[in-house]
């Protein structure tokens, strides 16, 4: 496993959910507890929680904690929905909602709670062995590599989708992880990751903690860097896998797919199948979503042990803050999924969430 | 012009040098004189001006405020090496600096200041009408543009390159002051522009000032909006061109370059001759500047009317920050000089630089 001292980014202590806030990270690690439904919605929309399976997961445990609460179809619908509501374009919190609410309609009113638990209690445990999986595919691609170049490896990566953006091990950083842990030398170009600086804040922190070598560069650096060569290959995860092989993926992956097609650098996206919307033919289907400006306007950080939070722009201007973009399928390597490197391509993703 | 309250970035007032101190903006408009060669050092080196033209500009008075104090060859060449050094990627710094030394050297000691502050000032007169000049011939591909979709044109640009960046007009921002001028219907996408956001703080407050309508977007946001057709075209400024037509611009310009091509959308590079460089024959030859890891891990702000900056990561994380990168040509429509519109090619840039 990752390292001795273990954490993941939802747990169960208790019998009661705790959480990283994440939006303290790096600065604090501040633990949380969740109770109601209503501190798991804000938890999901203030991102305390985010990346795409730590939400699925997140979400799953909300509609336990109000199905225990009140089991009645009403209240499964209400509470569905305004968790399906958070976040518009992550994937797997739908795909955790409906395996829920599917599974205890079936059921009378007395089972439905403990059933609810039980599924998401699953769905956490599921996703670590698939982020292990996802990295031992990943592994491979990375040892490989470095059979060949018999150099240091480097990785480029955008946005955070560490263990904090899964339960454990992560997406896009379980191959970096894999890999550091069997001793082949690598070093991360972690992008800042604008607005809300995951990169910077949160995966520079996971690798910190490991003590892999990593530079964090700002989002406009990355291209110059292929140019350079200094980047052997880019991993990246998905909030959401349209069945041709589009990703969507946080805001800017677009940009460093494209150079990395240009420069003729492989461009990885890591993803547990639960990713794969089969509503979804193309990224086209995909809605993004827009956030607040505040997240552009507004930093945070920690001055004489205070958390504080200033503006750094001005009250006149405009912003706008698309969160996502869609990566074509066209610019994009292959698709490490928890079972095994496919192609990224209908047929092929049609073949694996069969298998 | 561009508005009735005329501000440029570097004046004579009482034979005294005066420049706006560029790292206050938008928050103060703070004024400062430029007496000793130090001021000038400083003032380059800490980014008070900015921008390949204005930075030439202030060099050419820097060199001349020097030869007015010590005429002898040994200060002129120690001088012009100091003012060299300030920035490594800009060329028109040199092109300034080599104008004014070749032809002083020519005459004896006494006639060398006022030589020295003759040429400065008409460095910095030329700028301004060759900006204008520049502006015309883009406004006729905004014009084109806007005839044929008969509708707002939405123009993205990168970091900053108006009239702050040169002495008036700026240089990708003139075809967008003299369209709008000129009543045609546009929108500027603004890129933020990490590390130094010049983009947010410095065109924002530009275009603000103008009532130009203007969005700021995060540097990763620009691919999205090519995507979705919310770009019609884009335009930068360049630090240095090479004989090629290969374009060094701030950090993040070539990520903006292959999107802009990936999506079949105009992008244009707008600069005054000065800019190229005929010791470059491609990007390969141009020096990239690196510079401090503070402008990336420090942020400023204004808080209770006072001017604070504060660190927004941790002391353990390592950074690196280049401050530029290589456009090659492939990926640029038009240069757009203030001699007119050519192609990125060795043909035409010296035939243009003939001209």
């Amino acid at each position: 496993m990752r390292s001795k001292k273990k954490l993941t980014s939802l747990w169960l202590e208790n019998e009661k959910i705790k959480i990283i806030d994440q939006t303290k990270l790096p600065f604090k690690l501040s633990i949380l507890n969740l109770k109601n439904l209503s501190d798991y919605i804000s938890a999901i929309n203030e991102m305390k929680v985010r990346g795409a399976p730590l939400i699925g997961v997140t979400a799953a445990f909300g509609l336990a904690e109000s199905i225990k609460k009140d089991p009645n179809n009403k209240n499964i619908e209400s509470s569905y929905k305004k968790l399906l509501e958070t976040r518009p374009t992550a994937v797997n919190l739908k795909w955790a909602l409906d395996k829920i609410k599917t599974e205890v309609l079936q059921y009378n009113i007395q089972k439905r709670a403990n059933i609810a638990f039980n599924i998401a209690k699953n769905i956490r445990k599921n996703d670590i062995e698939y982020c292990k999986r996802i990295g031992e595919h990943g592994y491979q691609i990375i040892k490989n590599l470095y059979n060949k170049k018999k150099r240091t490896i480097n990785i480029l990566t955008h946005c955070n989708a560490g263990w904090l953006a899964a339960i454990d091990w992560g997406t896009a950083i379980a191959p970096i992880y894999m890999s550091f842990k069997k001793k082949i030398p690598i070093h991360i170009w972690v992008d800042e990751t604008r607005p809300r600086n995951q990169g910077a804040l949160l995966t520079a922190w996971e690798l910190e903690q490991e003590k892999i070598p990593y530079t964090v560069i700002v989002d406009n650096a990355g291209g110059y860097l292929m140019q350079k060569g200094d980047v052997d290959l880019c991993i990246v995860g998905s909030d959401r896998t349209a069945m041709n092989g589009d990703v969507c993926n946080k805001i800017g992956t677009y940009l460093k797919a494209i150079s990395a097609y240009e420069n003729k650098i492989p461009f990885f996206v890591a993803l547990p199948i639960s990713t794969f919307d089969k509503n979804s033919r193309s990224g086209n289907d995909i809605p993004i979503e827009n956030r607040s400006s505040k997240e552009i306007t507004h930093i945070k950080y920690l001055k004489n042990n205070k958390f504080l939070e200033s503006k750094i722009f001005l009250n006149s201007q405009k912003f706008s803050n698309p969160a996502f973009d869609i990566t074509p399928s066209k610019y994009i390597t292959k698709l490490i999924t928890n079972r095994g490197i496919i192609n990224p391509n209908t047929q092929s993703i049609k073949k694996v969430m069969k298998s």
